[in-house]
């Protein structure tokens, strides 16, 4: 039983083909793929044309809001395949005291299931898997992406395997394993725990489902994008702050925002979109300033924001592309400054947010404080996961324990 | 700068009186109130005749889905006043493979703000607590509540105070205390929290913001039903398990379910309403079985299902009438059999559940086996927090340290 249409109408599907996010050479849909022939991400492509012939943007409003009102533009083509855990159109909330403008909305990723953004893009990719016959993946995880492939792998009877950082605090490490995978740790970053998946998968021992590896999790990211206009009323944001590691949900969304013009549901204005890493580990802000199209694998990671702590990332040049596109820029912020952002937004607006998403709050901060932005713009920061997942610095001294207590002194 | 209309739009409001809910005596609206006269949870009573007549089903239908859509059944007078962090409805999931029927579905409350549908009461309390005048509040805990308090009061600038038992989770301590609230731990049980609160609050230093001892909690929680009722079609489930402490969302359905049959919005028919207890704290139980209309304390309760840990609720007897008249019981599951589904939902089905969920799902199992429910039947299980700020179990063997692998092995 299920009361979502969305999960249980079938649907027209738009597939095209795929192609070389680098070369644009042309690959067959409906087949398995990991990247291209140069080694790059493989970007799925739909005759937009016929989608716009075929679905007015009212009948996308109509729909539930989840994240399968958009199954024009996805990739899975039967309805069967759709494996689901709940993937509702987060929420928008203002942080007017903390961010210091009333313009400032957060979409807070931490309502997914699994409590992160990790969810769009996994749900996408496992659901292609299924529909393409994979039974076993494995992939490394700085722990929120190992949760969701977890649950939905789990979910429709595909093996999963995840390795991750050391480091990985035990709450991901558990939740991992409690929902069905096999989790490892490894004494390296995640781009070492990446190297041995890479190995297995090219010994056949399984299907590599790392970050931009396999063409899907873009497609399940990019709908934080198609949320945005739907919520915005089809009119985009100033500007987005996001927090970047592989960056799979910038290049979703600057993907998206194409299609949603091509589909003419929205115009050709674009957000600046600003690239949000930790100043420990900060490739992709050390392109963007060197004027790079790559960008070079940071040594010696290390941020409390551990899902940015990504030293290199494959899809580095379309991150760097988007950027430079919108306007943007690539922002570094230290980890005391997304400490206060956290601290701050939870003291004075009641919302607790993870650190990756805190980097984000300091980056506009500074960005503010810089002219970068101006207060009266509209801003979307990405709060990619639940606070709850991440160290909280312990209560102050107003705890205590008692049994005869003095009410005054409360 | 806000983006959904449920939070700016002016609405007619049709609060008509409180009323005591042992004696039906009449209390002024707009009024702070505490318990009644004979010390009993007051309700909220509206002109339902006017609001059949102001709003066809079909507006309520129209607008975003979050809380807030039911405005003109709930008491907020003020758009002003209201506080929001994103009160989204919360999604129905299937749990085929652990629930052993297809015709399951858990609502997860955990995507709510804070992680727990203590956020639905909460949000209400605060909003007419704001809207009444109040500026300082306390409330004893054991965990979840403190949270949401802790978040709307902080965002709105009233001041808090939590006290909690000595044994709760450090994750729910330190999330009371970062979003803003002073938290204390008290060496008791939350009814012993409950009774500093009740003082403090007599001797004029707070407001008593205790389970039902206000009468705004039970109006959010019975948002439940309201998106209940919406989500099925306005016909509601043949059944419904719900985790039973203080019971405020239990009574609160039971009304929405009252009030939605005067609007004409659904007809006669009720689920039968399952309110499910662990067995180391089942006072609720225990009167049901004996056929009493109020329930002792519970004494040595203990459970691993903490928020259920309530020895003796305010509101037994109106959990009770609610049980009765639906045809439904009061179910007791052991620590053992809540634990053992909470780790079936994760592992068959990808959804981690919080203790107080599994002990909904361990009920249902337990009903299914007896023939309580029949498979066929359409049922609802409350999970009512995210399974994330509860106690997992350590991860198993799979878990190891390694530089060299042997793939092989994995």
């Amino acid at each position: 039983m299920t009361i979502n249409a969305n999960l249980t109408a079938e649907r027209a599907t738009f597939v095209t083909h795929l192609e070389c996010s680098m070369t644009g050479e042309r690959y067959d849909a409906d087949q398995l793929h990991g990247l291209s022939r140069v080694g790059r991400p493989l970007l799925v492509r739909y005759d937009l044309d016929a989608v716009k012939a075929a679905i007015p943007k009212a009948m996308i409003a109509a729909r539930p809001t989840d994240l399968w009102r958009w199954r024009e533009v996805l990739p899975v083509r039967h309805t069967r395949d759709i494996v689901s855990l709940g993937e509702i159109e987060t929420p928008l909330i203002a942080i007017p005291r903390s961010a210091g403008s009333p313009n400032v909305l957060v979409k807070d990723e931490g309502r997914l299931p699994t409590g992160s953004f990790k969810a769009r893009g996994l749900v996408m990719a496992v659901a292609m898997a299924k529909e393409l016959g994979v039974t076993r993946i494995a992939m490394p995880t700085n722990g929120n992406a190992g949760a969701a492939l977890a649950a939905y792998a789990t979910r429709c009877g595909i093996e999963a395997i995840v390795l991750c950082p050391d480091d990985t605090p035990e709450i991901n490490v558990r939740e991992i394993a409690q929902q069905g995978a096999r989790v490892y740790r490894v004494n390296g970053l995640i781009d070492d725990c990446g190297a041995i998946v890479a190995r297995g998968a090219a010994e056949g021992r399984w299907f590599d489902f790392s970050t931009l590896k396999e063409p899907y999790r873009i497609e399940g990211k990019k709908t934080m994008g198609l949320e945005l206009a739907a919520q915005f009323g089809w009119k985009l944001p100033n500007a987005i702050f996001y927090p970047t590691g592989g960056g799979t949900g910038l290049i979703g969304m600057w993907k998206a925002f194409d299609e949603l013009e091509q589909l003419g549901w929205i115009g050709p204005e674009r957000p600046r979109m600003y690239a949000v890493q930790a100043s420990g580990c900060a490739p992709i802000v050390r392109a963007f300033e060197a004027g790079e199209e790559h960008a070079e694998r940071w040594e010696d990671a290390a941020t409390v924001a551990a899902g940015i702590r990504v030293p290199k990332a494959v899809g580095d040049f379309l991150i760097l592309r988007a950027v430079r596109e919108s306007g943007g820029k690539a922002l570094g912020v230290g980890d005391p400054a997304i400490l206060k952002a956290v601290d701050d937004c939870a003291r004075k607006d009641g919302l607790l947010l993870c650190p990756e998403g805190g980097a984000t709050l300091a980056a506009y901060r500074e960005a503010l404080r810089t002219g970068e932005v101006d207060e009266d713009e509209r801003v979307v920061l990405f709060n990619c996961a639940t606070g709850l997942k991440h160290p909280m610095p312990p209560a102050d001294a107003a705890l205590d324990r008692f049994a005869e207590i003095d009410l005054g002194a409360l």
